[in-house]
Order: C-alpha cells, then structure tokens, then sequence
C-alpha cells in the first residue's frame, strides 16, 4: 500500500489544507484535494464506512483497488468493543485494521443518540447504556475526542447531537446551542496538533436555526465543515433545501462534508450544491441484503426473474463482480446464504459509488457537470428504474 | 486464471493420467502428478470444499493464490439449489463460479446418508427428502452421474452409502456390496469420456469386508480410487488401520483418493501410507468457528488470552493473515461477528493445509518424507500444542 511521501508531508502546513481545483459554472460543485496526514483525498469523495474496525467483508488492498481514499471509522463502537485504549496500545485504528491512508472517524454522537430510551442527554454530555451488555458510559465532548485521538482518527468529528426529525423547534433552538457548546468545548479538548477537526452545522430542517449554527460553527474555527442531522427521515426536496440554505454559509476555501448521504441521486445533488465529503451505510449495506446500484438504477437480486439470468448485474459496469460473475450466480449465493454473497455485492456497490464520484470529479474538472447531471437522470428515466 | 494449454490436452489418453515421480524409501509416501481436462494436480494435493458452488468467503482468485489446485463441489446442494440443470444451462459449474481449474463432485451420497429418518435407501437408490423445502427426490447412481456431467465435473465419485460407525457387521456386508453394485451402474451410467470417474471403496472398519470391496471395485475398473466411509467418528488408529489394509489394495500406478479426512496429522499419516488425494471442511469450517490451524497445534481466536495478543495467529506462517493482522484483530473481528474474521481465518487455515501438502511433497521428492514427519510431531509435542 502507498505510504505518504515525505514531500506531501513537508507541504502540509497544519492537520490539513484544501484545494479548490476547479468550480462548475452553471451549479456550485467544485473539484478539491484535501491533503491530509495520510495522504491525499480527491474531492468530491464518497468514504466507505467501516464501523467495527473493516468495511464490512472487504479486504484493506480491495477498497483501494475499488477506490477508496479515506474510511470512516465509529467511535462509538470502537470504543465499546474492542475498546480505544487497546487499538491505542496496538499502535492505532490504522495498523490495528491494515489500512494506511486516511480515516476519518464520527463523534459517536449519532449512535448514542439513536439508543432512544437507553441514553439521557445533559449539558455535561450523554449517559447511555451499551447495546452490547447493558453497561453504563457517559460520552463528552472531551471523551468523543480523546478516543478519537486514541484511535488515532486523521480526521476528527466534533461531539454533537444528531436532531430527530421531526422535532419540535423548542427541542431543535436548545439542541443546536447545546451542540455549538459542545463544538467549542470538543475544539479545547483536542491534544493533537497533526490530526483535523470539523465542525458540524446542526439547526434541523429550518433555514433559520441552520444558518445561526452555520455561524456559531464557523465563528468557532475548524479544519472543515460539516452538515449533520440530514438523511434522517426527511423527504429528499428537504434535504436540498437544507444544503441550498447552508452550504453557502461555509467557506469557500474548506471541505464541505455532508454526513450519512445518501443515495446516488443524493450524492449528485449534493455535489450541484458545492459539497466536497460523503459517507454513508447504503452501499455496504444494501449490498449485504441483496440490493445492487447501477446505472439504471436498483437490482434486488433476490428477485425469481434473476434465476436464470446470464447477464451481469449491470452490462455497463467494469467492476470484479460484473466482469466474471451472471445475476444468476449472484441470486443463488444471495438464497444459499453464502458469505461471497455480502462479498461480490460489496464490491460492485463500492465500485459504482466510487465511479460515481470519479466521473463527477472529472466532469467539473472538464466543465461538463451539467451534462453529465443531464444524463445521470435520463439514464434512469430511460430504464424505468428505482 | 491460467487456461490449460494444448500441450496438456495434446499430451491427455483418455480422462486422466497419474505420474508416479517419486516414492518414499521407508514409507509408502508418493509424489504424482494428475493431468485432467482442466489443468494438471500436483499430489499429495488438499481439495477445498466449494459446496454450493462458492469455496465460503473466498474469491476464485484467492483459492488460487493460497495454492488450490483442484476444488470439491456437492452434488446434493448443487442439484438441490440451484439446480444442476440451470448451472448446465450458465455453462457449468466452472463458468457459474468463475472457477477453470478442475473441479471433483462428490456423488451425493454422503450428504444424503446423514439425512437420517429423511432418506430410504433401496436397491434403486436412496429417496430422501430436501433439507430445504422437505420436497420429495430420489438419487440413484444413474442420476447421480447425470447430475455430475451436468455440472461439468472433471473427477466425478461413483455413488454408495458411506457407511456410519459403529455399524452392525451384517449392515456392513449388505451395504458395501450393493455399494458395488452401484459402482458398476455408475460406470454404465456415465457419458462424458473426458471425465474421469472414480470408484470408492467401503467396507467399513473390517479388513475382510475392505479386502473384498477394493478386489471388487478394483475390477471394475475406474480412473482413480478413493477410501471412502472414514473420518465418520472412528479412532485415528482405526482410521490409520483401515488405510493400512487398503491402500496396498488399489493399484500403484493410479491415484488414490481418501474422502472427507481431515487433520493435520490425519494427512501426514495418510500420504505415509501411499494416499494422494484429500478433501475435508476442517479448514474452512474451524475457520469459520475461530479455529486456526498452526505449526505448534490449533488456535481458538476467541480466547479471552488473546485480547491484547499484538502477534500474527502463527509466527511462522506467511499467509496474507499473518503477516497483516495480529491475534487480537482477528479475536476482535470472531467477537463482532465481522464477515471478515470468516475470510481472514479462512485464508490463513487454507494457506496452512496447502503449505503442509506442499512441504510434504518437497520432501517426498527430495527422499526426506521421514525426517519431514519427526520434525512435524517435535513442533507440535513441544509447543505442547493441540
């Protein structure tokens, strides 16, 4: 695997920098280099999450072939299992799981919260209960950053609250203060002068709210800027609206990362509205239950029309899985339960998602996004697909 | 993947040829060579076990890289699911799963048998009913060649009941000859000529009643020879006695195959006295369980004394797994029931079958199989290992 250069290294002036490449006229997409610790990341960038220490069912030397240039980690469940202290005394999250370029890890804010009735939120922080044992913690935002540092996490989250939708707006005001708290005492915690850290504009899906915690965040100064608390439920028209009214208020010369988005179609939108950072579950994840992404849209592969089907599971796809391997023997593995079939899908998913934002990078370089945007949807609209 | 080139087809006399290169002088250890349709199989040669169609968790390009030469597929899932005559239609097994070196089927016999109260055994066949649906199905040694040349098989097994233990005399003596009555039609059953077909020998642990059955099966005449009804609970004593009687039995000039066994020292001693060929899911399967094959005896992976262990599962071992991950990821991974504790553990349980078939062919070629052999034991005796 590819070490970083000493003369990345002797550039790097800060944990981070960001480079804007290029800017598409007509929309706000934008082409970038975040060059970190670790190496380099050509933006906009989809990171394939990796929760328990591997993206699930992927060998380290497969992600990069497919091309990955940063993984998320959690730290919510790193911490309670195998705990951060050991992967610390072990030498790091990176050596721990053989990966050497960048990681970027979450707060574990998202997943305390979704404990529901097992967690209780104060001013100090969250007590929770493990989902593994039932074990009493608390998390801070001294704690979230301590363990991220521990992990040895190349970019760091602040600690904040993932707002439920819908909320009250009560609940929304005192939540996002809360949170702009939390993102002032998470930048005092930090130790590490190498390692960045972003901010996370919270606010819920009101324009408002946003563009205080838009403000706050930015006043207080991070490495890059991230927008939280989307893909949560919310009709995707919302979620645009939500990036329509703050990532203008971000600047221009920082990565942009919008968290747990989204679907293909996501990605494109958000990309048109000048985001630079992606992750999300639902390429792993869907690949693990059978669904794939292609160029047409979905393909449940578990489907009975599959059963006989000679044909890859997208013909305009140059991935591993769709180069050797027909839909029928993709559904036959999906029914027998077989491990290669979480495998086989997991690549072809990653792939299309990394495709995806390498043609998307390429055409803002090239001044064509708008094209490329055009045929993106007619392509769907053509097949009739989801 | 290596395509067989036209030298070897050029060079092939019928279905298969065995090269007989060297021979132990104290033990009845060999040193072969197969040549099939498919590619040549350097012996004593591991088989891993691909039941539906997938070797669980590996990529056809990783079984290559560990040094698989030749995998095992089961009649009795592959015509159950997907159905021999759909993979018949995709091309073969070999193209269904992206796998062109050769492949051996099991007649679906033993599969069937531990059936229990879910098969009838008669002169025609066994009926049974599908672990899957309880649909009703009958195998006979007619249709168990059908479904072999279906799925394309290069080294197809005639069909007979593999024997249980302890067994009463008088069952055995019924059993193992209408085994060879079933032997017989399935030589008239078969079709394909550039197949080879193998007969089995059973005769459960009783030297006449093996006697009997290798002069029986003998002289029907097939392209190998496989020891059939071990590994099924006996004592290894017992199960090194029956090869001591039967293997003497089968032709020198042919290749031996002894089914479904199975340990490190169970191969060690199975090659000492003139076997070729081996198959088991131990590898895979204790993989799969956390159980780790190493030069000083087993590894359970789950073992809390290996939470902070930051060494590789084996130090001598230069498997991918080993020389990437320490026992305290890997222990992490079995824990967090991660897919990729099934695929590391895999890997390295492969790597150390085939490396151990390799060595043993080293040294049966360099007229050392014997010092081989004490030194295998002194590792295991003196880490005190398993």
């Amino acid at each position: 695997m590819t070490e970083l250069n000493d003369s990345n290294q002797a550039s790097l002036n800060g944990p981070c920098q960001f480079e804007l490449l290029a800017t598409d006229a007509e929309t706000s997409a934008r082409r970038g280099r975040l060059t970190t610790r670790r190496g380099v990341i050509e933006t906009p960038v989809f990171m394939p999450v990796g929760t328990q220490g591997t993206v699930k069912g992927l060998l380290p030397e497969q992600l990069l072939e497919l091309g990955a240039q940063v993984i998320l980690g959690n730290t919510y469940h790193l911490y309670l299992r195998p705990g951060h202290e050991l992967v610390q005394r072990l030498g790091g999250l990176h050596r721990f799981m053989h990966w050497d370029k960048p990681i970027l890890t979450d707060s574990g804010g998202f997943q305390v919260f979704s404990l529901g009735d097992l967690r209780k939120i104060d001013e100090e922080g969250v007590r929770f209960q493990s989902h593994l044992d039932g074990s009493a913690h608390t998390l801070t935002p001294e704690s979230s950053i301590a363990i991220q540092e521990a992990l040895g996490s190349d970019i760091m989250m602040v600690f904040d609250e993932c707002i439920p939708y819908p909320a009250d707006r009560k609940y929304v005001v005192a939540s996002t203060a809360r949170s702009s708290r939390w993102a002032e005492r998470s930048k005092q915690a930090r130790r590490d002068p190498s390692a960045s850290l972003f901010g996370i504009v919270q606010g819920g899906m009101d324009p408002e709210l946003r563009r205080q915690s838009a403000e706050q965040i930015v006043s207080l100064g991070f490495d890059g800027y991230a927008l939280g608390g989307l893909s949560v439920g919310e009709e995707a028209a919302v979620m645009y609206d939500v990036m329509d009214w703050t990532l203008p208020l971000l600047p221009v010369e920082q990565p942009r990362y919008v968290m747990g988005v989204g679907t293909p179609e996501n990605l494109v939108e958000a990309v048109a509205r000048g985001a630079d950072m992606f992750d999300c579950v639902m390429p792993t994840r869907n690949a693990r239950n059978g669904v794939m992404f292609t160029s047409t849209g979905k393909v449940s592969i578990k489907q009975a029309r599959y059963r006989d089907d000679e044909a890859p599971v997208d013909a305009a796809c140059g991935c591993y899985t769709c180069r050797h391997y027909s839909r029928a023997y993709l559904r036959h593995l999906y029914q027998s339960h077989e491990i290669l079939a979480s495998v086989l899908n997991t690549i072809h998913n990653l792939y299309y998602y990394h495709s995806l934002m390498r043609q998307m990078r390429d055409a803002i370089a090239a001044g064509t996004f708008g094209s490329f945007r055009t045929i993106f949807y007619q392509q769907r609209s053509l097949a009739g697909g989801a």
